[in-house]
């Protein structure tokens, strides 16, 4: 009787707000956040046809938006926009942003959009700030594999409010996913686009279950990381003029370092 | 004696305020900004050593900044700054980045940074959200050229602040700069360091003056602008939870269709 009843409360909450557990959140105002996106994408972490040439490993600028649950950028086993695929395949962000912009004009699901430069190796770092509403508390981002037929990283939704408060940091482990839009097995594979679109994928240490796959490494349990995201909120105090510079971490290699 | 008056009140009106014109800003608050940034790089306008493969001809992340006279990103005829030279050669930001961080925090001549995704054809559009102050009301930013030894465009103090307003738009052709620290003569040679550095020089059609170089055409007068920038002041009725996303043009081929 009392799973019954919360239950029944959870589904009558969920059927007069709208869908998703960003309705939630109580926190009363804006808050910003430094987003530090770290690659470690190195070639002692990933030996297996690690690119040195033309191009070397290396990450694209990083996209991002903050959004409510009515907008989605991406998801995993589900089919990828043409945004996201554009982003995924060829690092060209065009189409990307049109699709946020409409959704923000249209359904009003999204508060803001944010960039990073690109990082021109496997490690490094890169950074920006967001900035996330109470009605629209989660973080969405991609970064695209350079080189690989349509990799990415990135994150879905994540919800920077915890009940009536902003999180003060959060990190997050990233791995790689398959867009299913171009069926290259390797990292310089030609472009073979994927017809029918395939849905998008985690790609593992085993899956794709084949040993050209330059991500297959059958004695591995999990692949290490290949990047990393910390989101800092920036506290009032440090807002102002020099509220963009923040919580900079040193210099990107000093950092690398210490992590490696 | 009317020459003199005018000098002396000229020295006196700048001895007594930091140097620069941005001083003069008289407009009362905060202004925001679209800036939309158009590669124009076709085989057309540029035929000659137009990459086409491993990479083709694209633009990297662009990397820019709001500040008051007293930073300089870059100069042309002055010699580029480490972050200048990591991004003119690699699209590396870092570097870049945390001069601009320290600008700001050691001497307050920084406002903002902002960035935007790279542009993964010579011809194509990306474009973010600018912030300006009436301390701090000149847009610096650069686009790396890819790829190139050390090339790239960009803009250098454009001051946003006309008396007691803000420009309602600005729109600025683009012309290729040496960043005078790779002595690479064409878009693909090989990394050759220039020992001594070399100031930050424009690339003409006839200079450098040699016929190897991939922008000497001698038949031309001018080169045909290899970019454009263009700075949108945000109404503030557009302001509000969708002002990133207004004023992003149509689809980016269409853009390109109808220019060239």
């Amino acid at each position: 009787k009392v799973i019954w009843t919360v239950l029944v409360t959870i589904l009558g909450y969920a059927s007069s707000l709208p869908v998703g557990d960003d309705s939630l959140c109580a926190a009363e105002e804006l808050a910003k956040y430094r987003i530090i996106f770290t690659g470690k994408w190195s070639q002692t972490a990933f030996p297996k046809q690690y690119p040195l040439y033309r191009p070397p490993a290396q990450w694209s600028s990083l996209l991002g938006v903050t959004h409510s649950s009515d907008y989605s950028m991406w998801k995993k086993n589900e089919y990828a926009s043409n945004g996201v695929r554009d982003f995924a395949e060829k690092g060209e962000a065009w189409v990307l942003m049109k699709e946020i912009e409409e959704a923000g004009e249209k359904i009003q699901s999204v508060h803001g959009i944010f960039s990073a430069p690109a990082i021109s190796s496997g490690t490094g770092q890169t950074s920006t700030e967001l900035e996330v509403h109470p009605r629209h508390p989660l973080v969405s981002f991609v970064v695209r594999i350079v080189p690989s037929p349509d990799w990415f990283v990135g994150i879905d939704s994540l919800n920077l409010c915890e009940g009536d408060r902003w999180m003060d940091e959060v990190s997050v482990d990233l791995f790689p996913y398959d867009a299913g839009t171009d069926s290259g097995f390797t990292f310089s594979s030609p472009n073979f686009a994927t017809i029918p679109q395939d849905t998008v994928t985690e790609i593992t240490c085993s899956s794709p279950s084949h040993p050209a796959n330059s991500f297959y490494y059958p004695k591995l349990k999990i692949l290490p990381p290949i990047a990393q995201v910390t989101m800092v909120k920036i506290k009032k105090s440090q807002l102002g003029l020099s509220a963009p510079f923040i919580n900079l971490p040193a210099k990107s290699n000093e950092v690398i370092d210490s992590v490696s």
